[in-house]
């Protein structure tokens, strides 16, 4: 029926939550998509289009991605397949689609779910976002790795034995997601040794940010935009100078 | 002798390398800073440089950081002593500094060497940017980690042992600062039987980017800014559509 060619689909990482740290590229594709789409929680706002909502128009359309949750749930399947049903539409109709990622939105993101129902039918194209790992050693005012050490990403919802095994020798390391597994977490560090290099980071480049030490935490109040940096042996001290 | 206040001293990330990866923030810093200073090899442009030179006023004084490209060597004090004396001498002027960083200054970053040195005596606030790692997730499509994945980061510089023994039983990875280390990591990656999962990229985001096959590399001709990425077992397929 129409002879419009399709709409691209953009994952769209809007950094870490200061607006200012929101790509240029970022920031002409959301100012000119006709169609935004983001994630929310099943009732209560969205973190990712609040970053951008100085700079969204008004008169976009806006496609709202319900996400139940709940912890450690597989995500729901159901509420990807509808929103890729929905995103695909209106680029099938010829509009441009933006979808925003809080970070990156290849860094444990959500968007894969999306871009692995529309990548064979649509064009998409992914914009890099600063991710929470480095604005969190932003925030820390310590590098997260340095020279030839090894950087490792835990997540914390791992089970104790599983967040031993891959702590167990790390140079440099990030545990991310922490929300309610911190207590988890601290008793792992404490066990292994590692507490007294552990650098804790709440909701990085927000006026709310927090760097805290592991003892002064409430374990009932972490949120799940928080981590634990690890720093490695190889960071620049007193002695180098 | 003066009574102005003392300038800050930035870290700006600048990401990757297209310029339109520059967040708002490093724009806005660099822009107003009157002095900026980056890094360089002893002959040739500085990368960090052309990234945002487009953005650069001309009247800007410029403090150009040679530092020697030799491999594997320990960062030349000398150098970072220097650079840090000439970047807090503008400083203690009254100048802003706007210390420009390829990727995010502190995700392996040289500007480490300077904070150590600065961080002190000196404001010194750190602006985080897109980093060369989700900038290739992107450039290759497939993300870089997902759900309760560990993603360990492991540099090219190590040797075969080292790079073996950090490899075994990753879930995500990646292997970064490839350039003449390439042929190593291949053939370990070739004895782990982890060659299959490797998806090579160079130059992420600029126009001359590249995605390989491991077999269709030439080893000679491998950039420092090549990384190697390993998806993990959890990135969505068609079975989960």
């Amino acid at each position: 029926m129409t002879s419009a060619p399709k709409g691209t689909i953009y994952g769209v990482g809007v950094g870490p939550g200061d607006p200012e740290l929101v790509t240029l590229k970022a920031l002409r594709i959301l100012r000119a998509a006709p169609v935004v789409a983001y994630p929310a929680p099943l009732d209560g706002d969205s973190f990712a289009r609040a970053i951008v909502a100085q700079f969204l128009s008004g008169a976009q359309r806006e496609i709202v991605i319900r996400v139940p949750m709940v912890p450690e749930r597989f995500p729901a399947q159901d509420v990807y397949d509808r929103a890729a049903r929905e995103i695909g539409a209106e680029a099938a109709a010829g509009q441009d689609v933006a979808v925003l990622c809080q970070g990156d939105p290849f860094f444990y993101g959500s968007f894969m779910y999306l871009f692995s129902r529309l990548a064979a039918e649509f064009h998409v194209d992914i914009v890099p976002g600063v991710s929470s790992l480095t604005a969190c050693a932003a925030a820390s005012r310590s590098p997260l790795a340095a020279r030839d050490e090894t950087l490792t990403v835990i997540p914390a919802t791992l089970d104790a034995a599983a967040l031993e095994r891959r702590l167990a020798g790390v140079d440099a390391a990030a545990i991310i997601k922490l929300g309610r597994h911190f207590a988890k977490v601290r008793d792992v560090l404490l066990r292994l040794g590692l507490a007294g290099r552990a650098r804790y980071v709440e909701r990085a480049s927000l006026p709310n940010q927090r760097i805290l030490a592991l003892a002064d935490i409430d374990a009932a109040a972490v949120p799940y935009f928080a981590m634990i940096l690890l720093g490695g042996p190889n960071r620049p001290g007193e002695g180098e100078r």
